[in-house]
């Protein structure tokens, strides 16, 4: 595949230099237009931003391919130059992820809602009745007490939020291929866990055996007395940044989730920091020994997400407003991208290809473009893109891919 | 693959007209801005490209991908639609090119350094001191007159320049795949060559024997009494021009490099222009029984390759004025594009994706592009596409691809 082809040219031609690549990602970040007909990225004032667009060239980018929306997973993988398209992070290990769980290769997590069964064992409600998150901590508290995994097999119970949460299961030879537990409607049973091939077979009934006690030690615990799972997963097998290109990365981000994707490529993830303000200093703490800063920004996405086009305008001047106490580090490279687009008018990610910009004052051929929007990144330099073609542009400009072929 | 798909497609509705298409190759075209802000492109005078690309219609294109920095082998065999990335010219071959060795599918080149041995035989200098080219050959005469390859196998010795030369050998089942003779560093002896795949074991030792041969003959030629070998090679097996659209393409090319990998695509390849100023009398000399005109001009690359803005300006402006002789000749389709940019702020080629034009009066839609630059192609009709793209649209509008699909 074409893909496969071009990650075998990029690590070929890969080489570490000291020179530092800042990668500003704002989430979502891509809108649609408001009452005055501009999208909270051309509304909002962005002095700094627009200075590196005018210096730098840009261009809209395909986080995954045309018309297909991405979730975070795929936006990222993008961002980070991989073929979303060919890694599967399922939903139990985003789960895992997003509430920072230490999630191992060859771990098989799934997602579970608590759920209320009748006498006969039928579901009657697939959330019991959304109990607080406070309840469900108790019955995790419980059941973490009270259940015993089958010999050889570590299992570990996280609350999620409400009647959410994760379960893991940790040992040799476990198999994910299993079939969600869920019916998804009420009046039938829980289904027993369905191996969807072979080697998920003895993990499957582990599954059923655990859930068995599960629903033992709930059974006074109306209106919580059952639990669905679903999403069954284990960690995607991928390249690291540093097998791929030799860098030496490092994740500025406040979010679980984030945290958890960047240490899926292979980053260094040190402690958060403290606020979006403090996002500068802690880039700063980590600015020697790395050659690879993603630095990750959510509240864009949380305010198209709530549909708050003011909000997002508001998040967009603050980080734009940050940008000068970055850029004091002195980064050889700036990309400032994002990993799909919130509209606030959709409440939701869309399709909708994300502006992005490179800025490498050595090497870069500004392209004309006076302020960082959606619709000048259009024009910009850059065209239009695979968003995983973003990265070893970036790797170019830094020096940090040589010459191929004679 | 992505590409072998489209080839096949390509390749179906290749069709013969004698409509013809002058395929104009400014090497190393691309470039970064200047002092007042225009690249040289931007800053030459060119009323008959701003003409062309006027009534065209242009873009901007990979050579290879995104932030790749094409050798000119792979620079090449985008322009003539191949996918660069599959096709491997090594270092040998292209060595053999490049001072126009009539290389054969099966021979096996690799470049070759003189270099100084001490009395235990380890290398004291890899160069020998950078000798001068006419002693280099002499050397070659002494070694073409007394070294003797063994029976069945053709050796063939050339200058390339001061202390490098090519060795190629010619037989029956030789292997290319032997690892560099060359130790990269000096204090240790020449590496004996070691075959990296059983087909190459015989040609290894048959390598082993003449390296022994050489290194006796120039005993007493101190500083020159050694030789390394790097870069072993053949020539990939490719379709031709022919084969994959029925072309019957002609390269009016001055340097060798470029008239080698011309017949490499199988393109005829006449006497070289004796100058630029000769190119178009060559091209109108060869313009019947050909319907694919190959142009090449070097001097761009060389320009930006020793950092002279000032003179890559002027070779544009040069070929700009050379444009309306050749245009007189009538070519149905004119194409002006790059193998790579060759920026003279980096003096060296880079990763910067190449202006083109097509020019086709009855069937382009022009796209209100109105010079020739970067930065104006890059708003052009013609968006940013992979260079291997370039050639199908030029066949099109050429009318030598029929309709693919009822």
């Amino acid at each position: 595949m074409g893909w496969e082809l071009e990650e075998s040219i990029y690590r070929r031609i890969a080489t570490t230099t000291p020179t530092r690549i800042l990668y500003l990602v704002l989430d979502g970040l891509g809108g649609l237009p408001g009452p005055d007909g501009r999208t909270p990225l051309e509304a909002a004032a962005t002095p700094n931003l627009d200075r590196l667009v005018r210096e730098g060239c840009s261009g809209i980018f395909d986080p995954v391919a045309p018309g297909v929306t991405p979730g975070s997973g795929p936006g990222h993988l993008g961002l980070f130059g991989y073929e979303p398209m060919t890694v599967e992070v399922g939903r139990g290990v985003l789960a895992a992820l997003g509430i920072g769980f230490p999630i191992r290769k060859g771990d098989v997590a799934a997602r579970f809602n608590f759920c209320t069964l009748d006498g006969e064992g039928r579901v009657t409600d697939r959330r019991a009745g959304r109990i607080p998150t406070e309840k469900n901590r108790e019955l995790v508290a419980l059941l973490r007490e009270r259940v015993r995994p089958p010999e050889g097999v570590e299992l570990f119970l996280e609350t999620v939020a409400e009647h959410r949460g994760l379960l893991v299961l940790r040992g040799e030879d476990l198999g994910h291929r299993i079939a969600d537990t869920d019916p998804q409607r009420t009046g039938v049973a829980p289904l027993p866990a369905k191996a969807l091939a072979p080697d998920s077979e003895r993990t499957a009934r582990i599954v059923d055996e655990i859930v068995a006690k599960i629903t033992e030690v709930l059974r006074d615990h109306h209106p919580a007395n059952g639990i669905l799972l679903r999403g069954f997963d284990t960690l995607p097998d991928i390249p690291s940044l540093q097998e791929r290109f030799g860098l030496r990365p490092v994740c500025i981000a406040q979010y679980p989730m984030y945290r958890g994707l960047a240490r899926l490529v292979g980053m260094e993830v040190p402690e958060p920091p403290a606020s979006l303000e403090a996002l500068p200093a802690s880039l700063k703490e980590h600015w020697d020994g790395h050659d690879f800063f993603f630095c990750h920004v959510k509240y864009t996405d949380k305010a198209g997400e709530d549909g708050d086009f003011g909000r997002k305008c508001e998040v967009i001047e603050t980080v734009d407003a940050m940008l000068p106490t970055m850029l004091e580090l002195r980064p050889e490279v700036v990309v400032v991208a994002a990993d799909h687009s919130t509209p606030a008018r959709l409440k939701a990610h869309s399709w909708h290809p994300v502006p992005g910009l490179i800025w490498a004052p050595s090497t870069v051929l500004p392209d004309r473009v006076e302020a960082f929007g959606e619709r000048e990144c259009s024009r910009g330099g850059l065209g239009r893109q695979y968003l995983r073609h973003l990265l070893p542009q970036a790797l170019a400009h830094a020096g940090k891919l040589v010459k191929f072929g004679a």
